[in-house]
């Protein structure tokens, strides 16, 4: 298969990655780093990328941000960070990637364990990965062509352990080989409207 | 108890306040209708209700929109209506109700089935109703002064049938005396970070 990882080059995008490249031909997207630039916070950088890339038989996203700060602490516009970039920039590549997705191919998305089980400082994270939950379970309803759509939701994981551990007391680190196979479920497998839950 | 209810004159938020009025004095906030006029997808509009409304004991809302249509009729502006009203209307009336919620005051907001059982050309309906169980969730980590967030998340309410049965083959219209107990349920309880789901 053809494969677009949009972050492929990022803390889980590497590992999800150096599985892939193994069976399959790969296009790393990232805004600084990978084979072709995109932003997914802007619509118009996706359709350029798309135009750059071409047809592919899956589209993965290991990317997207949300600001993480005391609710407090968080002005409207902060919010926005994420409905921008993790939220409507996932909703955006769907929109924009079934035009160049081949029949039967897979949008693979990332969000996380916030979506469920949240952490202080996390109201507009946790909030933009339940959004992409609910919005991938309604989407799936109705792609064309064959089209799937998935989650994979992941806690933390054990490379990101030494960053955030401490944002997260008494979580278990995610070995990286199960949320490896979580991407690989969605991507190779037939499963559609699936939130992937790997927290353990 | 003081209570303001934005939407408190709609389908479900009148039923709502001709239950709690027998117990409570209400305020009703609305864009068009009621004793106080708001649009929480302004948050200026928010700011100037309460500086109208003063200290209030619970905050209800019963009110927000996102547009229904196909996924593939759906714009990138079309989702922003949810994000902007239903989402962070929603939101925005947490982060600044707070400093005009008396101590252990409450919010309930509202959200739907959609959520967790979405039907096609929901894809903006479900991603903004997923958002706010996530929200709740975490807001109830970090909300001061005793105050309590939930959500009631209720299915298609039994006076709203004929409006959307078409839209929801087989699902089970739900009695309007279970939803407006929710409600009850989180203004007079004492639960908090609960997504209170009435799904039959
Ligand atoms: N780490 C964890 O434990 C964990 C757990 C659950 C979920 N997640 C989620 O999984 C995703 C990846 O996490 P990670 O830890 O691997 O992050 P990471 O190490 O920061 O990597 C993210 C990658 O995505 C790219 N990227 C970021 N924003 C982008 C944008 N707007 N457009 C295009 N590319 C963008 C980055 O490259 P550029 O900076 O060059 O764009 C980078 O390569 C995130 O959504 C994160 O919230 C992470
Ligand atoms: N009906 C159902 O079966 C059902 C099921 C689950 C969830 N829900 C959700 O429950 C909520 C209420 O539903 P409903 O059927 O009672 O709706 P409704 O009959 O349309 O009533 C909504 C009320 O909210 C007010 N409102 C709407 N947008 C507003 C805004 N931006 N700012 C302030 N007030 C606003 C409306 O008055 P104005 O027009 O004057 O502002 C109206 O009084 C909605 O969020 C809906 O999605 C409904």
């Amino acid at each position: 298969m053809k494969i677009l990882i949009i972050g492929g080059n990022g803390t889980i995008g590497k590992v999800v990655r150096d599985h892939l490249t193994q069976n399959h031909e790969l296009i790393i997207a990232a805004r600084t780093n990978g084979d072709v630039n995109v932003d997914i916070a802007d619509s118009k950088s996706i359709e350029n990328m798309f135009q750059k890339v071409g047809t592919v038989d899956a589209i993965v996203c290991i990317a997207g941000e949300a600001k993480w700060a005391p609710f407090n602490d968080l002005s409207e516009s902060d919010f926005h960070i994420g409905l921008n970039s993790k939220l409507m920039g996932q909703v955006n590549l769907v929109r924009i990637g079934q035009k160049h997705l081949s029949a039967g191919g897979s949008f693979t998305l990332s969000t996380g364990i916030l979506a469920d089980d949240p952490v202080p400082m996390t109201t507009s994270a946790a909030m933009v990965n339940g959004g992409i939950h609910s919005f991938a379970r309604a989407a799936a309803l109705e792609l064309e062509n064959g089209h799937r759509i998935n989650v994979v939701s992941s806690g933390l994981v054990i490379d990101a352990v030494d960053k955030y551990r401490d944002y997260f007391p008494g979580h278990n680190p995610v070995p990286m080989n199960k949320v490896v196979n979580a991407y690989v479920k969605s991507i190779e497998g037939k499963i559609n409207g699936e939130i992937i839950r790997i927290y353990e």
